[in-house]
């Protein structure tokens, strides 16, 4: 029944059957998280940045209700032109895409979902969601905390964005019983930062020890993902003041036009690259690239 | 073990075993939300339309200590005489009350548990738990929400009831992956009224597809049930101002009196029965018929 | 690959393999519950008391990375002369320790999850974690509420701290199904004192009792714990205003200091001893023999 709905390229299926390392990649990205066709060659420079670093690239969305693990070039071609006329789909959107027979762009947590469906065990992602600012009125929790506790992949990322409350996603994260590591770092980085001011749980710096604490999470049964947080490489981080005074202007205009919910994240980020000059987009490529690089070394080694 | 407490009715059993379509009921109603006689004819009438529909009634109660899958009329009787006396039981209850050997009025989440270990996938009731108005600072939410987003079981609904946080329930049910959807309407439809001004997550507007849905869903392994949100029909709805009007009121009473928790719900539907002249309860009984025929309807196309 | 990591100590592998009764026992406790050396003395003591009790103690850590129920007197003596230097570890930090071989003091999340990793049914400790004052700001919330959501382990416990939010802890152990029992009581103990002003969801007064609950929960498959709630003998309780009092002004002075997250428990629990003159450390002693004792007696009925 799975195998019905669960597409993988051969070059996926050989790696997994083979037991070669394979680092999931999400559409979201691809669709939603930049213009085309820079989308289209980020994506493309990631999976050959994945295959660089030894690993198979398993580039996942969902693509006439079949979940895909594992794109062609005309696939990607495709998420990336059709960009935001395909649907973001979380976990709870995953049933009605599928039994449609539609187009969804996977966030993180339908990512780790389909990886997990495929025994992908690392994903490399920009930066996971987290509860929103303002959450303890509004509920406003991102889906992704939930997938971290309750699915078996590790998500390699920048930490998570400061349009997020990240004092309260580190709380959640340690109720629901989430590793956050931070990956030569001791303070989690804030995706177009490197720093926030808020502490990781702890420290490693070297691909081989990330994989041995995943290996013993998942051998000892203890459920859930683990937050591999990469900060952004030092040329091309923002500056911490001007990003969060960016970001604060963001959230005032977008209280006073009345956007929240899902329209909120697509909304800030356009706003913080207007006002960033466009330097955002660079600094999101490259903390993917970073985030994928690693991911690689982490699957290489589990 | 296991069958040593759940106890099916020979007719449940024999349309378990041979594939036919059978339709989940719970008894909270029976006993508490609703006064003798209408509570009994109510439950019996629903069987009947379950059965005009093609479908076998499994109305769900803890009789003695035993999980029923499938009552007698002499049992639907008893639960409907004594009413209140019958303890409401939700998940954190069934252990206490089968050790017991006690009797208990099935909700939402303890309906779902006792399907589920039946192997019903069906179920209709009036309206679900939720997020009640205010959990911000009472952290006052319903266990039915848990258990929707753990337990592989579709509640056939009318929404929920405007005395909770429509909202706040609908941001809950995102957070932990719960689909939302709403059969022939756009629009959350909110227990007494055909609208709420939320929207649901996705629209279907025939029982194939919500079927078809259910089964992606549970061939998928993606844990958890649905919430079918089936607007009352039109000529049974209450006016949407009056209705909220009431609510209003009822919620200031509330407060005033210092009535909470699980005393609330009682009195905020006594109080909207009280300011809408009675009328509350036809449509309240008018709603499950309608669902009962929708769940009819599903079951027979899993 | 389990057995690489889990170590049981010769005696409570033998019980586990003959059914006889085992009670776990948790090292925070031990480590950063007491100073030297009350600590030890009390470890050893609450060992004895479960064997005059009829069952085997297995007292939990973590010691070079290697999960251990069942303790040597030299290990026992280990963590209780090392105290604070020895990590407090939940279930988010276990899969890190192990890897990295270091020692943990196991909280009752993570002393619930070896206990359930090695067959134990049944823990004893002081108090569990919860909800704290103000968490509807700050999220703050134990690790310990999910593992009872979650874990199939009875906690004989005296409640919990009211330096916690009670009312709201009692809110989420609801919302997410977990049973809260008082042992000869109908209201829930706030740990130094019998009473709190809330209600547990069910009383029972025989540990018989207790011991046939469990067994209907887990053989329904019902996942998650129970909290068995069991006032501190009232020779040794405290005054209930006097602690309120005192717990009130640490609470200001953890806020003035800034104290807050996993440093506001031991910096409380510390300004309570210091008001109270040292009274609060013997009433901590003396309530967890009791409820020592009383998992003692539910273990033998299980
Ligand atoms: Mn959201
Ligand atoms: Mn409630
Ligand atoms: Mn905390």
């Amino acid at each position: 029944m799975l195998k019905d709905y669960l597409v993988l390229s051969n070059e996926v299926k050989e790696a997994l059957e083979n037991g070669k390392p394979v680092v999931a990649l999400e559409s979201t990205i691809i669709s939603h998280g930049m213009p085309y066709p820079q989308n289209v060659e980020t994506a493309l420079k990631v999976e050959e940045i994945v295959r660089q670093n030894g690993a198979v690239p398993a580039t996942i969305a969902i693509i006439g209700g079949k979940l895909k693990a594992g794109l062609t070039k005309e696939e990607i071609e495709y998420l990336g032109k059709k960009g935001r006329e395909i649907v973001k789909v979380s976990r709870r959107d995953i049933p009605y895409i599928v039994a449609k027979g539609l187009d969804g762009a996977t966030t993180v947590a339908s990512t780790m979902i389909i990886a997990a469906l495929a025994g992908i065990k690392v994903f490399a992602t920009g930066g996971i969601g987290g509860v929103h600012r303002g959450a303890q009125e509004t509920f406003d929790i991102s889906a992704d905390l939930q997938e971290l506790a309750n699915t078996n992949v590790a998500v390699v990322c920048a930490g998570a964005k400061s349009i997020l409350d990240l004092g309260l996603t580190l709380e959640y994260l340690e109720t629901f019983g989430v590793p956050v590591v931070g990956y030569r770092t001791d303070e989690l980085p804030a995706f177009y930062t490197r720093r926030s001011g808020f502490k990781v749980d702890y420290r490693l710096d070297t691909p081989e020890e990330i994989a041995k604490m995943l290996k013993v999470k998942w051998e000892l049964n203890l459920k859930g993902g683990v937050v591999v947080a990469n900060p952004i490489p030092e040329e091309y981080e923002m500056d911490y003041d001007t990003i969060n005074r960016a970001i604060e202007d963001a959230l005032k205009e977008a209280e006073e036009k009345g956007i929240k919910g899902k329209e909120s994240t697509p909304f800030l980020l356009a706003k913080v690259k207007d006002i960033t000059g466009g330097k955002s987009l660079e600094s999101n490529i490259q903390l993917v690239f970073n985030n994928v690089k690693l991911a690689a070394q982490i699957a290489k080694n589990l």
